[in-house]
């Protein structure tokens, strides 16, 4: 009975639309859960809540393995693991990398990422580089799936169930959980200072604050994806950390709207895709503050040049910076630049949602997808 | 006097439309006199035209950095090091790179890949991995470049001037070269027994050959270009080594004829762009006869039973293997596995020349493209 009452309860859209769009709202609150079970927040430190069956210091190398949205918050998280904790990552997608019988070394650490803990090319990975003999961190949102039991580590994301197909809420908690995770190894390496740690853990603190400010911004998205939703195909451009967030724009946008939308890093943009850019091209640039963005703007004119219509992600000041005729311009409120992805994901979800609802198509179960691929 | 006849000499067209058409059919030869530079064909065996600087026995991972087309050639390169060479290989684009601040060890090798050896990218991820301390070698087709000189040691792809904007022979090239530098490091790591690499320069010897042969099926492709020209937008499918593959037809097809293409791991189609497929959306299939070929099957399935409409390149029977109702099927040659890769890419060139000459589009000077990047 109470169990059923809970089912009930879970799956309850409340006052939103689609499964989607509340679980886009819900993450705030479920990444400042998931923080919380990571850090001592009131100590300033991050305190993960298990043992580590390995000494990070020993690591000269961390392997990252996952499917889809899951893979590009491994690739996310390469940039913080390499940045902050000074070790290199090898990351790959589960289909290619189970195939490729990659060398690894014995005493080495694999970071598995799936929010069922279910999918197969993942699973297949994980039980690879275990007969290799590393040490697999599972960062699963299912704690009683396969994954979780199979992984030497159980990091659990704390995203609560998710129903919608298209991941959001579990994805921006596989960031969370990573980049305490980054943090630390970063420790554990004698790559951070006590002070450095204080203030990123009172950066995570803020994290669920400026969600909700970037949540604000939805009236100014919805215009966007007015407009975008009549788009033949879009370009999503980023570097750093936003170029992962690039990929996950465009793998949102042609899920939900079936619209051809595609992610690369910015400066891989003279070599090839630049050709594609005409007066009826949108080309989402996501370009928050930080030390590649006067890079960005650069391909920012180059699109500009040949009459691009370019919608600018970014800071306060960020249109104004780039000194360019912008199609519209989506403001993210200020914060440090190192977890900035995990606030800049929202309009970026946001912007696909709108543009399916505007186009009449089913958000929560699109053509073709399945929630969890737990065949190959 | 001498010179102005050699350029006058060098920038004809020939019989060709266009430079690209050329040197597309130029590969057989360009491939062949790279092989014969990089092997002692008569016994059997890879030989070096440099000696290495560092031992490939005593490196744990190897680092490639490239953009555009010779990013792919790396990717290609990194499944050969890794199966053939058991060595690790770290690939990121120069882009992404030079600004992310990876870890890098002191005694590492770094290879950096370009035509013009002057991509502006490119070389400055050279000299941050040279202030790291790495040995490079550089994989470049002018020898008066910047980071021919740069280099520790010059891997020279012998492809000739290269004047279309979209690079083929430049690419089979360094495929042939980088081919090379893996056997002769599987031999340094005692990964290679004297048969083996008899088998595998054997299999060199015969590209040229089988090269020809694929360019024999020009109709054929012309035919599926045909259709092709009428596509709002393209899927490019592979896993293994056809997976880089994927990207390039994708590239090309974006670069050639401003359709916008995209390429996927085979593996990754159920995690996101299978929303796309509906029974007007061409999904090129890049799948020769090897130990992958029956997951690509599967994948081919899901295309088929959503009514994407799929042409196979593949070798003979793989269309009968797959015992699916295919839009068209473009035949590659019977031959060993491992470097498919390098004739398999001139049908994906010709496919995307075809459609851009059917477009009415300059093939050899796209728009927004310039041949080789010097700027950031």
């Amino acid at each position: 009975k109470q169990k059923s009452l809970a089912s009930a309860f879970l799956v309850d859209k409340g006052n939103y639309r689609h499964f989607m769009a509340k679980e886009i709202h819900e993450q705030p609150e479920v990444v400042g859960r998931t923080v919380a079970h990571y850090t001592d927040l009131s100590a300033g430190r991050v305190a993960l809540p298990f043992e580590l069956p390995f000494d990070p210091a020993k690591l000269d190398r961390i392997t990252i393995v996952a499917c889809g949205t899951a893979y590009i918050a491994g690739l996310t998280a390469k940039y913080w693991f390499e940045r902050i904790a000074r070790v290199a990552v090898d990351i790959d997608v589960a289909s290619e990398f189970r195939y490729r019988e990659p060398p690894m070394s014995r005493d080495g650490v694999t970071i598995v990422i799936s929010q069922s803990g279910e999918t197969a090319d993942t699973l297949a990975s994980l039980r690879y580089a275990k007969a290799q003999g590393q040490k697999i961190v599972g960062v699963v949102n299912v704690g009683s799936s396969t994954m979780a039991r199979e992984s030497d580590v159980q990091a659990l994301t704390l995203a609560g169930p998710e129903i919608g197909v298209a991941s959001t809420k579990a994805f921006t908690c596989q960031l969370a959980v990573l980049a305490c995770l980054a943090l630390a190894f970063a420790r554990a390496r004698g790559e951070l200072t006590v002070e450095a740690e204080a203030r990123y853990v009172a950066e995570f603190l803020a994290l669920p604050g400026l969600m909700a400010e970037a949540l604000k911004h939805e009236r100014d998205i919805e215009a966007v994806a007015h407009d975008l939703a009549r788009a033949r195909d879009v370009l999503y451009l980023g570097r750093g950390t936003a170029f992962p967030l690039a990929l996950e724009g465009a793998l949102k946008l042609k899920e939900l709207s079936y619209i051809h939308a595609e992610g690369y890093a910015a400066g891989e943009l003279k070599h090839g895709p630049i050709a594609l850019v005409d007066e009826d091209l949108p080309v989402i640039v996501i370009a928050p503050p930080d030390g590649v963005f006067e890079k960005t703007v650069s391909n920012m004119q180059e699109v500009a040049a040949r009459g691009g219509r370019i919608v600018l992600i970014g800071g306060a000041g960020g249109a104004e910076a780039a000194s360019l005729k912008l199609h519209a311009s989506i403001v993210m409120p200020a914060m440090a630049p190192t977890f900035a992805a995990i606030v800049y994901a929202l309009p970026v979800q946001l912007l696909a949602y709108h543009t399916a609802v505007f186009m009449g198509k089913d958000a929560d179960q699109p053509r073709n997808l399945a929630k969890s691929v737990t065949v190959e």
